[in-house]
């Protein structure tokens, strides 16, 4: 059903067409390899499928390719940056690395985003702090899919969160969630394969439990971590609602229902309290803490430990936050990325539109 | 089945007994509130109820009621404490107030704490940040009790992270959450109650579901949030583990499966790679990302837009997080605590023992 793809070629592609909307040749290269990390990792919602609606972002002109992200407010630790309307892609890769530059002045560095637009999968910024011994933390709002605890209202992105950590000789820590049960892209698999969600993953427009993966064309809402209320759904809606504050209402981008959506078709929210999408970012210097060699011994020994862990009758082994990931990695990188027919129908007809053929391999 | 106790008699006795196991007069105060808030805020399996329980741990001399609790590596915006084993009660106001003085100085304070013990509720210490116009993070680890997607094994405690952040006319948003389904104070009601747990929040020693609130007594575990793996249990796991490393893999405190017992009659683990059981704190400046004034307003507009979101049939309103510990907060100062006969004998008993009369009001 789906071809395999290798990573060069899907790169070259898309850094292609990045140039052909506008941007620099570095800033093209910056976005197709973020948004490209996503497939690598396994997480094919959020990586090259998404590519046409970025560009259909830039024909309804909600992006600016030639943006310019800048600073606008700091001290010693922190910082807000103004996206300048760009490619969250590449406005995030600034942002993060905003953070990082703090951390190696004073320990640690926070930065809030605000008009930016959306930046790919949260854990390949998250990572760039962990290439420098540092804990990285990314965290992003987005339009609104998932209603709060007793509510029939979307009033939160799926908002996910990043934490990575490194280790030494074990691969770095790497928790990558979106704060609902499950993110919007397993509902498209299951709609694709015209199968039942799992119950506690979604409700209708009144708010009943549904297992219809269509239910959000009709009103029905994502569910947060937990479910229902006697599954700590407050916890999942806690855990969005601080990413939405963090990331805009520290920053000054939109939060809540005002969220600007992904889709160029779907009108702006009313009434937008604050510009473009937020996000936030955070560095911590391991060595702010202990020296990085101890650091990285217990990662190891608290990697392992757990790795090792008792499964449960019928399991393999406790898998260690990014394992899956990190494996999905190393095989793609090498075998290459499969893609569904209708995602490679969508390239194709992009391609032939700026010029830019599609499978030239 | 209750009785009612005034708050400041509960407040006076608990810090009686605190000054009677070697606390210093301020020590004994500050630690008897940090107690008490759990009671005020409705989190009764965390407060008063535990008194006894702290003491016993003196007298196995797991705790240094004498403890001086000091910084022993920083950066300007980052601190380790050695809490020289003192109760966590004393040990994070100390850290919470390290973190709010960096943040003071640089925009933001990460503190993570070794050699500590138990320290009530997180909220607790995040609102001490909140009164200084700062957004407050406070975590901890605890014994493991629970077991993480596909083991059988008990590996973290039920971890909690609480974030504060302040507003303007409207209240504190305050998350505080264990990241499992229901954290133990919820079995121990059950238990009281002789009834069934809800499924996805227990599993037996096989790992198979259980809903016998006395599973944890032969071998069996709490849930990470999600409960399991098709409802996201391995995104509750991460967060749990994410309290575990930045509290003590941080710090140099104890992790995993290592972190000492709160019930002194349960042997210490073997071969414990740390010291203490570990804390991490965050403070950060709302000035150092916008103007004060700004970010309340919004806030504001985040609490009353959420708290007006459509509620679902039959359910009255959307709840922000914080406001029914609030609500609670507000009741309980007017008309007095509730506890059950149980803790009171409890209670009276260890009033007995230390020459300290528990009920003479």
């Amino acid at each position: 059903m789906e071809k395999l793809f290798r990573y060069e070629d899907l790169l070259k592609f898309t850094c292609g067409i990045f140039e052909k909307i506008g941007c620099s040749e570095k800033d093209a290269a910056g976005a197709a390899r973020t948004l490209l990390s996503a497939d690598l990792r396994g997480i094919d919602s959020h990586g090259i499928a998404r590519l046409p609606g970025y560009v259909r972002l830039w024909e309804a002109k909600r992006v600016n390719t030639k943006a310019i992200p800048k600073v606008i407010h700091e001290t010693p630790s922190t910082a807000v940056v103004d996206g300048d309307a760009g490619l969250g892609l590449i406005v995030a890769t600034f942002a993060i690395h905003t953070a990082i530059a703090k951390a190696k002045e004073v320990g640690t560095g926070w930065v809030s985003v605000q008009n930016s637009n959306h930046f790919g999968i949260a854990g390949c910024h998250a990572l760039e702090a962990v290439r420098q011994d540092m804990i990285g933390i990314a965290m992003t709002n987005a339009s609104a899919l998932v209603a709060p605890t007793f509510s029939v209202e979307r009033m939160l992105g799926t908002n996910p969160i990043c934490v990575a950590i490194p280790a030494g000789d074990e691969p770095p820590f790497v928790a990558d969630l979106a704060t609902t049960t499950a993110a919007n892209g397993k509902l498209e698999i299951l709609q694709r394969k015209n199968e039942l969600a799992p119950s506690g993953w979604i409700q209708d427009q009144y708010g009943n439990p549904s297992r219809d993966p269509h239910e959000l064309k009709t009103g029905g809402a994502l569910l947060p971590l937990g479910g229902d209320r006697e599954h700590g759904s407050h916890k999942g809606y806690a855990l969005g609602a601080i990413v939405d504050i963090f990331s805009a209402i520290l920053s000054g981008a939109n939060y809540g229902p005002w969220v600007p959506p992904f889709p160029a078709y779907v009108p702006m929210p009313e009434n937008m309290p604050g510009k473009g999408i937020g996000h936030f970012f955070g560095a911590m210097r391991i060595d702010a803490f202990r020296p990085a060699s101890e650091f990285k011994m217990h990662m190891d020994n608290w990697i392992r430990r757990f790795r090792n862990a008792k499964p449960a009758n019928g399991e393999k082994q406790v898998l260690v936050p990014g394992e899956p990931e990190r494996s999905m990695e190393l095989e793609r990188i090498q075998t290459g990325i499969p893609l569904w027919p209708t995602v490679v129908q969508e390239l194709t007809s992009l391609g032939e539109k700026f010029k830019t053929p599609f499978e030239v391999q």
